[in-house]
């Protein structure tokens, strides 16, 4: 999966102009933030609440307990204190419009001249823009991809060497890469952490993460060779049937509503494809893995 | 979808360590680059193709015509000159190892210090690393999300008012934002462009196009009212009943894809999910939006 530390819970996307502004209110139909008419503020409603806050734009969208300056991904980390890079729960505390990972670009990566953070003409969000070459330095979610692989009705997963969440189990997945397709990164995740040889057989699932700035793009897989081993990252990779698949040891949120949503389908004897937003329930502790909601889920 | 300018077609992360090493050769069983072993290069095949090349790790890879240099996201554009953003088709040139964007970003965005472009330890990319914090500017694909919407049998297309490909139709669709899930984007990504509020009815199409960094993630929509009006960035919106829409004046190859499958899901009475790769096909022009293959085509 990934090694160490990573500094941001996004990518960033550097661009010399390009958002329009965008007009938002919310709707019900849309569990998180969903638009519906041309007001400026953001309505952000819960499919489990009846309520909602209005969030003017560019806010940075507080969690109790969280800090808006804790954009440093560590502040992601769902087991205990890790500071590495978290590509699988909610967080405890994130920028909504990114203002807060914004602020923390001082520099522009072309001219090395300092920016300064406001929002540009034609859009609603603070970026970092360059005082010098004006240009603006975008940020985009990221994909992590990743293999469920089915084997004589069990599922293989890896056994962390790593942090965040060390000693816990995990499908192979990692952050796809440039130059390449999601199946392609899954395929070279579960290379690297498995050691197996896979074909993707078909999309599983996608889970978007808003508070940590991931999208999960999960595929069934199958073996090629019945072969695998713990890669660098793993210190054991091992099938599991469905009922000892183990729940209360998995690494990541996304694994939890992954291998949750598997074996449903498993047991309903259809498998799926599977879309759905994970958002962290407010007030609950970061390293609590099962503490989300999977809002907007959608079946094809 | 977007306003104008982008300089990479891809997104950076900004990340202080973080890829273990990965080692790959190529598989005929991945259209592009897959991985089946452990030794080091990459292998890049073509379905189309009976010959595979193995190209070294962290080399620039070059489509006729192209140059490493070319990374500007203009370079990327499909149709005429244009210099702006393109979320959409095949690319004349790009760095598959994302070397050529690295190696554009000059300085960190944290402390401003120079960068150095080498491959990090434990790492087989060249990354942009900072001579002074020792911070690394990662870099990875982009999602673009967007709607096909149903309404009396007919699509929701919008022709575009702003370049690239101005005058074209397209599917309203634009980044995914840090803060957003998917179905959120494509929402919002919608009233901007349609003034349509729409209900996201399920996942229809994701379709990875590695040459320019970028993943579409199109969802099926309905009108909530059945209102809609060309935003800022369209002269025109319309529906277009199956046999009307305009396939040689779409503005990008995935809208080519996406309304093919869809009016193939159609008149098959069953819409699935689908999943594809849209590689271009070499030699060709980048303005042909029709000059591609849709490889590792997967339906749920």
């Amino acid at each position: 999966m990934l090694k160490t530390r990573q500094i941001l819970g996004c990518s960033s996307g550097l661009v010399s102009h390009r958002w329009k502004p965008y007009s938002s209110t919310g709707s019900r139909q849309v569990s998180f933030i969903s638009i519906s008419t041309c007001s400026k503020p953001l309505l952000l409603s819960s499919s489990s609440s009846s309520s909602s806050t209005i969030i003017p734009t560019t806010t940075t969208l507080l969690l109790p307990g969280s800090s808006p300056r804790r954009t440093r991904f560590g502040a992601f980390s769902m087991s205990s204190a890790h500071s590495g890079p978290n590509p699988g729960g909610p967080s405890s505390s994130v920028a909504v419009h990114s203002a807060g990972n914004a602020r923390k670009i001082n520099f522009c990566q072309w001219c090395g001249g300092p920016t300064k953070h406001e929002i540009p003409d034609g859009e609603e969000k603070i970026r970092a823009i360059c005082t010098v070459c004006d240009k603006i330095a975008y940020e985009n979610p990221k994909m992590v991809v990743g293999c469920l692989i089915e084997h004589d009705n069990m599922v293989l997963l890896c056994k962390r060497k790593i942090q965040p969440s060390y000693g816990l189990w995990t499908l192979p997945a990692g952050y796809m890469e440039i130059g390449e397709s999601a199946t392609e990164g899954a395929i070279r995740e579960t290379w690297e952490e498995a050691c197996a040889e896979v074909e993707v057989l078909s999309s599983f699932a996608q889970l978007d993460i808003p508070l940590i700035g991931q999208t999960y793009v999960i595929f069934l897989a199958r073996l090629k060779k019945p072969h695998f081993s713990p890669g660098p990252e793993s210190s054991e990779c091992r099938l599991f049937a469905l009922d000892d698949i183990p729940f209360d040891s998995l690494a990541f949120s996304s694994m939890v509503v992954t291998l949750k949503l598997y074996a449903e389908d498993v047991r309903a004897g259809k498998l799926k494809f599977h879309y759905g937003i994970i958002n962290k329930k407010p007030g609950t502790s970061p390293s609590d893995i099962h503490a989300y909601t999977l809002d907007y889920h959608l079946q094809s």
